[in-house]
Order: structure tokens, then C-alpha cells, then sequence
């Protein structure tokens, strides 16, 4: 086990590209103190990461508190990376509101009408790609 | 978009049943009362979510604070399925030092020796599976 495969750590620009990848994240968020985690369909937009939520929980602590996004999937070479952003939440949107070049297509996986639209302006945002090994590697550790 | 299609919610037997079909997730944690997010390989075991990590953030985080967890996946059916666990950690136990019976076997994807094991102890399980719908479903909304 000496043989550490490296760990990258992802430019800026290569988050982005990355997430523009896939279109499953997930939202964390503090709750009264606690944390509290939700799978999210999002778009990567031109810089900030933009979902729809219906009036909920996600978005009563979206309104309130900074959040923490994360996204993971693995490249057509195999490689496995994961992005992660801190931000704040912009203020939530009417869908129905919104004007043309506020548009942006999001398409949930779920079929329920989602009346909210949230941005997520990142503070900071990193990222990290690497070659997994194999359930063998570990075996004899 | 009145054809809502339905969203089973799980029981607990289902989600640990689904747990047991994927190898990533991700923990939030609350850090000096932000939220910050990590992707995790992990293993359940008999009611317990089991992961390795290195001294780090992670586990600084997890001695303090309850803890949310979340995997998600696709059924073979081509169902979307997500699972929420918040529960608080137990004690990290040094993997060199657990016993026997108290191993569970974890392959994390990066192969960087991780000298703690940290196990979730679930308060409240929840989980949802629906049938995505595609992205022509939201053309006109």
C-alpha cells in the first residue's frame, strides 16, 4: 500500500466542466443547528449552480443560511472526481417570474411542479479527481 | 404536467436493502455552524452506516456533531431512489485496533490508508424512489 495513487486537485475551470457533466448534486444545509442533506437536479450555469425546489424545507434554509453543494460522477477514462462549493443562495425566484434571459432549463428527474428557482453564487469552489483502486488493493491491509 | 407520477416513499427495510447496492454517499456535517459536505465510500452493516477516514475535517467534524448522510442510485427498473440518514457518530475506532467482529469491509475508491473507522448510528431513515421523467416532460411548462 505504499504506492498511493495521486490525488488531483481540480482547477476552477475544471469543476465547472465537470459539473456542466452530470445533472444529480446534492444541497446540505443547516437546520436549527443540525445538518440536513437533499438530492437536487441542478443546472451549472455560467458560474453558479441553478435548481428548482417547490416551498420547502430546502428552501426555508436556503433563504436563511450559507450551503454546501456537492457533485460527484466518474470521466469516460474511468477516473473519479467530486466538486464541492460553499456559497450563499441568491434570492429565491418565481419560476413563473422570471424574465427570458433568467432562463435557464432545469429539468428535474421528478415530475412535480418545482415554483421556486435557487442560484447558488459559490465563495469557493474545489475539486478532486483521482484513479480508484480496485476492492483487491485492499486486501491483506 | 397535471400526470404527476408518484413518489413511493420507503421503508426502512427498502433503504437499507438499497444502501447495500451502492458504495458512495455523502456526509454533512456542520462545521463552526456552516455546512460542508463530503463524499464517502461506505458500507452498511446491520443497521449502520460504516466508513474509513483519515484524522481530518471529517472526523474533527463527526466527534461533535450529529451527522446527515445520503446515497442515491437507479433501480435495474430504471427507478431513481435516494436515502437520508441523521444519526450521530460513534466513537472513531482506530482500524488497526478493531477486533475480529468488529470489522466490516470497506474499499474506499482512493487508496490512501485511512486509519479511522467512524459508523452512524441512524435516528430517523427515510428514503423516496420514483420513475424520472425525461426531459421532454418540462418542454412547454
Amino acid at each position: 500500500m505504499s504506492d498511493v495513487p495521486p490525488v488531483e486537485e481540480l482547477t476552477t475551470r475544471d469543476c465547472w466542466a465537470l459539473l456542466g457533466t452530470v445533472d444529480l448534486g446534492r444541497l446540505a444545509v443547516v437546520v436549527k443547528g443540525l445538518p440536513d442533506i437533499f438530492p437536487v437536479n441542478f443546472t451549472a450555469d455560467h458560474g453558479r449552480v441553478v435548481l428548482h425546489t417547490s416551498s420547502g424545507t430546502k428552501l426555508a434554509a436556503a433563504r436563511s443560511a450559507p450551503v454546501a453543494f456537492e457533485a460527484d460522477g466518474v470521466s469516460e477514462d474511468g477516473q473519479v472526481w467530486s466538486v464541492v462549493i460553499k456559497g450563499v443562495i441568491e434570492p429565491p425566484r418565481r419560476v413563473d417570474e422570471l424574465r427570458d434571459f433568467e432562463e435557464v432549463t432545469v429539468h428535474p428527474a421528478l415530475g412535480a411542479h418545482k415554483a421556486y428557482q435557487i442560484r447558488i453564487s459559490p465563495d469557493i469552489i474545489t475539486g478532486r479527481r483521482f484513479t480508484p483502486v480496485p476492492a483487491s488493493y485492499w486486501e491483506g491491509s
